[in-house]
């Protein structure tokens, strides 16, 4: 068995012995973002979203950061790691240096960048149960949602209330009842030739794979939509980086059921196309 | 120059030694709790209500916790270190062990403590300037904000935003433009022989300075309170484990000011009293 490594601040480390201090403020605070990428044939799928997201996020947080260098770190550990279809995950935290909450000293000028490879998550093998979550999304007022903040107890107490009650996923509302998203992925509904998802003014995650289905889809219809949408929707899926197309069958408490997944078939087959080509072009350039 | 030691999940180690391990939930996702405790003459200030909080936020997060060891731990470590007047700070972090959000493996049964002493921060020399935060608090309904979470980005962001106007903290708003508190302190403010705070209904941090407030003067209000409220106060402060009582003198951009402070001074003798009193009795017993 090879050894599996991080990149844990300006070096590789076996996996097993990559830590960070515990002053780190990404521990301390959550104060950090992440970003969970899908490896294909040794590259990682749709790059450019993902840092966009990632500079976003540090603009949104004030963290200094050199992205510089970034994407070459990531295909040496795609190497050493010998990554041929899996996960990339790299957090970057603020670094150390906290008065209270107020990021000092080495925090200001020298965050902490960890990077790691994780194997492809067990799909689900078959089409998945929704529980409508009591947790109220976080509002975009309050944080900026649309990235991935290193804190994610809002999806972690959706997800453990879902699993409660046996069901793969939580279906989380906004402040206004408006649909939001999953506790990790973004929701798709089609009816009527049409695709339907959150616009971003809903207060949802900017998920890179959402983007790949509008780009990919013929007609999508993005808004700001209540659940009664979904009593009209002739097939509702989950899109994820890592299980890209997740179809659904049920959403309870209010039971609504689905026994169509021809559309959701449909969206996995273009998407894997688009991965493919992706990554050809990329190893062709 | 003494070691200064921290424990770290079933040992004690030199702080600048003390890690955790890449794939700790409190590291990927914020996933736990924490405490500041105010030391004096050794002892923990009000133990028990930091214990009492502890307990909520594990309740409120699963998280699986055993604390019967714990005030012997602190007790060893403030005694290591030669703790006389400081900070305690405790973190639990899930554990490790994640599919995606979801807590797996050792993560749903061995959660990790973190304990460490650190020095009084410098109390602010004079009344405070406030700024009232574009962040929206984040509301009750989405994540259990009375207890103190490793996530702190909402207060982050509020904090940093006050830096930037050249104020001591921000003064957060609720969901309902409610009062709510500061990024890392609870407000009071005083008019007609009574002290005015926002009730835990308003959304806010149990905080253990404000309940010892609450206990010790004479009149205290609680309740649900808008701006306009803060036009009509004789004198505003705030309260927070570590720094105790901090007297404001302005609200931006409303450019509310106050230059009485004798209120201020006498909760903060009350409080001081308190201290000395609550050590006195623990050393006695």
């Amino acid at each position: 068995m090879t050894t599996n490594f991080a990149y844990v601040k300006n070096d590789f480390y076996p996996k097993d012995q990559a830590c960070i201090s515990i002053e780190e403020r990404g521990f301390k605070f959550g104060d950090g973002v992440f970003e969970t990428i899908r490896v294909y044939s040794s590259i990682p799928y749709q790059w450019d979203l993902h840092l966009a997201r990632l500079k976003e996020g540090i603009d949104a947080l004030k963290i200094n950061a050199d992205l510089s260098g970034l994407h070459a770190l990531c295909r040496q550990l795609i190497q050493k790691n010998a990554v041929e279809n899996g996960l990339l995950r790299l957090s970057l935290s603020r670094g150390i240096g906290s008065d209270g909450y107020l990021p000092v000293g080495t925090a200001a000028y020298e965050s902490t960048l960890v990077i790691e490879t994780l194997p492809l998550p067990n799909a689900p093998q078959e089409p998945v149960d929704l529980w409508i979550s009591g947790y109220q999304k976080i509002s975009a007022k309050a944080l900026p949602v649309q990235v991935k903040l290193m804190q994610g107890m809002n999806s972690i107490l959706a997800r453990m209330e879902a699993a409660e009650h046996n069901c793969f996923d939580a279906l989380m509302l906004g402040d206004r009842a408006q649909i939001c998203e999953c506790s990790s992925s973004n929701i798709f509904w089609y009816r009527d030739n049409t695709l339907f998802t959150p616009s971003h003014m809903s207060g949802i995650m900017a998920g890179t794979t959402r983007e790949a289905i509008i780009r990919l889809f013929p007609k999508v219809k993005e808004g700001l939509f209540l659940l009664k949408e979904l009593h009209l929707a002739d097939e509702v899926f989950l899109t994820n980086a890592a299980y890209q197309i997740i179809p659904v069958r049920s959403l309870s408490p209010m039971k609504l059921t689905w026994d169509s997944f021809a559309i959701s078939s449909k969206v996995q087959k273009l998407l894997e196309q688009d991965i493919h080509t992706y990554a050809a072009k990329k190893k062709a350039a």
